[in-house]
């Protein structure tokens, strides 16, 4: 393996830790981050972290401006977020931190960069499995993205490069998720998955990333190194 | 026919003329242009007075910062733009004004507009006739995007909006475009092509934008109607 790799970089221990499974295979890393308005702006933070931790190429940071669009709790005021739901109730229905076509205007982004850099490879840290049941998550949306990204491109359609939607985790529960990247060295105190923090930076605890992320250590058995607003 | 559509807006005649097909198929128009730091930042201004012309119900400049990213002769300082081109080599190979995953960029923030706002078509201006030769304006293209919004959407998903791409251009030359938007009242002093206009606004005449349209004017026995740097 080996060569260019893009990897969408949020901060976040999924994408963390496919940042580190796409190292391991050899790929040289190129992270990107968005800065999208959304209310959890420690996350950029994050991952320029993450990204000089584990030795990114480059990182590059766009600002999208998804506020003007709206639709979303995640980036809009007047929405509030769904907080202290029943596990088993998160990934029933897409709920209201869905952001319209977020990983299409993200995978588009990476599909201009991957072009550019001359990377075949994009991966992101989609996983279907202890997730929030976006549609833009699932395996059939990631293999029509990546069939209209080699229909898009000078790169796809002249044969240089074949793009790949590379997503490591899809398979995986937050547990295996976890045990994988302690397997790697991921530092999970890097990363940080709340979607509403506290202006000290505290995870809330309560909304249904932190609900995800809570679980899936329990079930890894190691302790969430990160803080949190309650003890639970 | 009616309802909400979200159309593309360059500032160009092609998509100047998509936006009153789209009006005159009885659709209220949103109207969404970019400033992603391209050469001719007149483009937008001309969007904006077509906007208001044609009576779109809203009209959404979103900055794309397509510099950050590179690898075009429209986006970058240091790359030439080819002038003076024989119109028979025009559309053979993807010239250097190809910017990488632009139309996907574009086509993804309409599909999240769209999505907010309800409306299931999305127009855009692409032709496959008199063009640039570019991957992302070709047919097969438009259908793989298509594919892809309705898997990567709430509404698509769920069934509330079949997102539909629109793109009545597609098998026109120029010289049919001017005269259907010429019969459906298009202003073509509103719009503006040229990939590097003067200062002064003046079109260089010498780029490939500029040579299709002038071709377009002539064959289809119109004068056109803005400045030229030079007269030919």
């Amino acid at each position: 393996m080996g060569g260019k790799a893009v990897v969408l970089l949020s901060g976040g221990m999924d994408s963390a830790t496919t940042l580190v499974i796409a190292k391991k295979e050899g790929f040289e890393i190129y992270a990107l981050s968005f800065d999208y308005g959304q209310r959890n702006s420690l996350e950029i933070e994050k991952a320029e972290k993450i990204a000089v931790f584990f030795g990114a190429r480059d990182h590059l940071v766009i600002p999208v401006h998804l506020k003007k669009i709206g639709g979303s709790s995640l980036t809009s005021e007047g929405m509030s977020l769904p907080r202290g739901r029943d596990l088993r109730e998160i990934g029933k229905e897409i709920p209201s931190t869905y952001v319209p076509a977020r990983n299409t205007i993200f995978l588009s982004y990476a599909l201009a960069w991957a072009e550019v850099l001359g990377a075949g490879d994009i991966f992101i840290g989609v996983n279907a499995i202890d997730c929030s049941g976006y549609p833009d998550t699932r395996p059939e949306y990631i293999h029509a993205f990546e069939q209209m990204a080699n229909l898009a491109t000078k790169a796809g359609v002249e044969g240089n490069l074949k793009f790949k939607i590379r997503i490591p985790l899809i398979n995986l529960s937050k547990a295996e998720i976890i045990k994988k990247g302690v397997e790697l060295g991921v530092d999970y105190s890097l990363t940080h998955s709340c979607y509403d923090p506290f202006p000290n930076g505290m995870a809330c605890g309560e909304c249904d990333s932190c609900r995800l992320r809570l679980k899936g250590f329990e079930e890894a058995g190691f302790n969430d190194p990160i803080s949190y607003k309650e003890i639970r």
